[in-house]
């Protein structure tokens, strides 16, 4: 087992990685203070490894809550079906939430601690690679809204996070992908070491080797944890998580959120960040295409849809003239592992990118 | 006007108290750090008070939503049309929200501020005197959840709070006299001489001398701004604020929120406690009488409901053996002035304080 830590002063808390984790007796326990917990989870996970759960949870009065599946249970109506469970179990002060699935039911339980009885412990128990290597950590927790996602939350850390690789085994293929997005996505905003050491062993984190992927999530915890550190709140650095995330989040809101997965929509999203950097003369030609070729052995979508014009973009990224005065940041590539946060984009090479992708890929 | 501060390191607040502050031009402004803001209010403030306040916010992009009066407008429900107004308008995480109104507002306002967009600033405007010397002070922000008051919630501190004094000239008798009650609180806390101004000048209060008014309001902040800066979150020493909250809950839940309000049941309650302190050993039986003949002159109920029995008190504290264990804290007096924290409560003495007083003021 890894053990990491986010440094957070007296709000720090680890991240354990490795095999078997779920069923470790006694591994959850120092980290739930009270006598009882509420295990939040969905259709899904719950069949495959809630009874893993409970059953290593001894001493502890568990319940749990069991939500449907997808992006639409990250909804105040939901939260306040786990409100309802906890008040009809009288939970108190006391208790501990315990997020066991991915990214929706990490950020829904989070906020549901933040806010039951004004803050309650948490823990993370992340079910998907994506969630592991990046929703799990960092205390962004919250719910979406009808007229924009995640617009309603808190910052709020968890006690732990536990990465039971083994769980990965069951993760569809393109969901496995999905989280390899965003372990690139490391690569490229500030460690080119790992960068290459993804290039070398792609194929074998696609075809999920268990020791390829718990090395990929260390490496992307240690990136994340230690930016999170540096700016818990998002002031400053932590805004370069968001590489490819302006472009993914119009491909996602355009699409309708859950038919491209996220990390299908950061992928492309970091394609057009290289090739903007490119454009903006930050990035070197054959630079931007070892991204996208890493993008895509990764079996990711490198192309927006062809839905989407850049128009589409534009209107979706909320770019006007007043805008790009400053307002929008953009996190872009000055060199492979050299990512910036950027207000000044020309709006014209911005058109050109998007212009030039489109061609590139119905062409 | 008078400028306090609640000491809270970077967390920091002024309270500013005094006649014509919400037609000061300008005062808020230095709070307000964006350029929008949103003011929240309710149908009973806005005639009276809307005007007032945007005239004095020059230069700022004010929007205002105004809700319906009353405790169940503390509601998810509510909060969320909150949420639908922020996003409508397309406020960023750069607005400022304003409450403009009593606790309700208040508390409603400060947990969207919380969690919109995982937080914006916030400004508290309260317009009664229970606001101005208690729920406004102390970031304690939330909502309603139909099994249980206060349930859903964060600590959340504002940029400052502005108590007008003048606003108490339009407030009902009755709202006033609820107000008293948390004032007279504070004396009986720790602050015997601060008890002892209020004997002297009690009648002036209730018939609203805006002196004696201000006077009291600041006193009142100051203590609670100190209790606060010691123990922001409630883990020892806040706690102490709860006095009579215990009982006056009990009677809220019986009676329904709103038939009897916030101060009265909190009046009764500290009579309860002042009684149980002296059945206890701890306070003599003339300090009781004390305290009960001061809430007594400001008009407040000093009796139990008559449709409450001691039973019905004791299955709404939720007391029986286990919790009696040490799980209900209990605030009591070891003096006038002299409020302690006890979990261990002898449950003979408490049933013998509810049966007592429920035949004093039968008979």
């Amino acid at each position: 087992m890894t053990k990491l830590e986010v440094a957070l002063g007296d709000r720090s808390y680890p991240i354990m990685i490795g095999s078997g984790l779920l069923e470790q007796t006694g591994l959850i326990n120092p980290y739930v203070h009270g006598r009882r917990a509420l295990v939040v989870t969905n259709e899904v996970v719950a069949p495959l490894y809630l009874q893993r759960l409970l059953g290593s949870l001894e001493g502890i009065a568990c319940d749990h809550i069991i939500l449907p599946d997808g992006e639409h249970t990250k909804s105040l109506q939901t939260l306040n079906s786990i409100f309802d469970k906890l008040l009809q179990e009288r939970h108190e002060r006391s208790t501990t939430l315990i997020a066991l699935g991915g990214g929706v039911i990490g950020d829904l339980t989070g906020f549901a601690a933040a806010t039951y009885q004004r803050g309650v412990n948490f823990v993370q128990v992340p079910t998907t690679l994506l969630a592991q290597v990046d929703s799990s950590v960092g205390g962004k927790t919250g719910v979406n809204h009808p007229l924009g996602k995640n617009m309603i939350g808190a910052f709020y850390q968890p006690q732990c996070v536990i990465a039971d690789t083994d769980v990965l085994a069951t993760l569809p293929e393109r969901e496995l992908k999905s989280g390899i997005a965003e372990v690139i996505k490391y690569g490229l905003i500030d460690n080119l070491a790992f960068f290459e050491w993804l290039e070398q062993n792609i194929e074998g984190l696609v075809a999920g080797d268990p020791r390829l992927l718990a090395e990929a999530i260390r490496v992307s915890c240690e990136e994340k944890a230690r930016i999170v550190a540096a700016d818990e709140k998002e002031g400053g650095v932590r805004a370069l998580l968001n590489l490819g995330h302006t472009f993914g989040h119009a491909i996602e809101t355009a699409m309708g959120y859950g038919t491209w997965l996220h990390g299908e929509a950061v992928a492309t999203g970091m394609v057009l960040a290289a090739d903007l950097s490119q454009r903006m003369g930050w990035l070197d030609l054959a630079s931007a295409e070892r991204a996208k070729a890493l993008l895509q052995r990764a079996g990711l979508p490198v192309c927006p849809p062809a839905e989407m014009k850049a128009d589409d973009f534009l209107r979706l990224m909320a770019v006007d003239k007043k805008v790009m005065a400053g307002k929008i940041r953009f996190i872009l590539l000055r060199g492979l592992g050299k990512a910036v946060i950027e207000s000044a984009i020309d709006a014209d090479k911005l058109r050109q990118t998007l212009e030039a992708n489109e061609e590139l890929c119905q062409g």
